[in-house]
């Protein structure tokens, strides 16, 4: 049993660590769902050693691991959500990586000069990026995983079983399919790999009956992925 | 003998692995120093499986270690540059993350708009966001690290040697120096374990022998840490 903090209200990058969690079936308390933002606050408090950096982190003896792609890697060695062999596993990782580059790139698109202020204080800096982030990065970081998913024989990123980055490339077409529909509908011609994957891992059992639960979150405008009309475009 | 593969004429995310590679007296080769960003770019597209996203990437045997976080846990592992026990481990890597998402908002300083464009067509962005990281996020991160190098008894971040995170740290400190002399001057008042780290860094006996060669290059305005006067302040 896992205890995995994560801001309530939003999927974010909390959502990442969830989606395998709920694919294997392993048991985790959603802990500030329950108890809300300031219990969250409060236990990243307590730690006066190793505190994490930002949610989500998981608690284990009264330890935080903090960083998704750290979480992941983690997960992945415990409960064989990833290959055991070190090539397979680095690559694995150097894509979960990858996603977090994409992630953060996201983030800047709804507040390019200030993170720590309102979308509705940043508009027109946000359309000036979005413009490019559209054009250029989602083409660029797409092609690349979509490459990472053609070019292994198998259904799967990687061996034949899904791995946590599978469920990552499934999290990702979903918050961009609600963050730019309009600019989606043209890129999924050239992503059919991808979108098999996706397609494959909302059909595991414990996605199947977290997506249908309370406990899957709508996409809303706090979390990473955020629909503003204005900055969607063809 | 590694051959090591990254844009010549800037330190980059591409020195956070050669300091650890020169600490530790690792043989590698700097490709694209001695080849030119041309054939880089040559060997990037190399790849049929398994590209590197973007550089830096380490190629062994034909094959592509990109993300520097991944790099800095695979020599770790192989080379003893981090501790051997899960828990350390994964914790170290965790510091490892914290500094390529610091490193990203670095970059977002002077590029908050368009990562493809010049600096000089997004300086009114950049000055607005550069205040929010000089008062806001340069002493959250900075306060963070400096927690992670004070909560450990030892001289280090970790363990009794230094670790490939203790080589970011220096580099962190080099960077910030370069980039904010004047807020950095205000800060270091406050971060004395990581001075100290950067002090030991500095006086590893390979560390010594780089920063005296022409291998390590100067910093300048087209890497990640950049010096603008304009986006200086104490």
């Amino acid at each position: 049993m896992y205890n995995l903090w994560y801001w309530p209200g939003i999927q974010g990058r909390g959502e990442f660590v969830r989606l395998p969690l709920e694919a294997a079936g392993i048991d985790y308390r959603d802990c500030a769902r329950e108890l809300g933002a300031e219990a969250l606050v409060a236990d990243m408090g307590t730690y006066d050693c190793r505190p994490p950096f930002a949610p989500p982190y998981l608690e284990m003896n009264g330890m935080a691991l903090a960083q998704v792609a750290a979480i992941l890697l983690f997960l992945g060695e415990r409960h064989q959500l990833a290959p055991s062999n070190m090539g397979d596993r680095l690559w694995l990782h150097e894509v979960q990586l990858t996603v977090t580059d994409f992630v953060a790139e996201v983030h800047q698109v709804h507040h390019p000069v200030g993170t720590g202020r309102y979308y509705e204080d940043q508009k027109p800096e946000a359309l000036r990026i979005a413009e490019e982030f559209r054009e250029e990065r989602m083409p660029k970081f797409l092609g690349w995983f979509e490459n990472a998913a053609g070019c292994h024989p198998g259904d799967w990123l990687i061996d034949h079983h899904w791995t946590y980055a599978d469920c990552s490339m499934f999290q990702l077409i979903e918050g961009l399919r609600y963050m730019f529909p309009r600019r989606m509908k043209t890129l999924e011609a050239d992503i059919p790999a991808l979108l098999r994957i996706h397609g494959l891992v909302a059909e595991i059992e414990g996605i199947r009956r977290y997506c249908a639960s309370d406990r899957r979150l709508p996409f809303n405008t706090d979390g990473i992925f955020r629909h503003y009309p204005e900055l969607d475009g063809e």
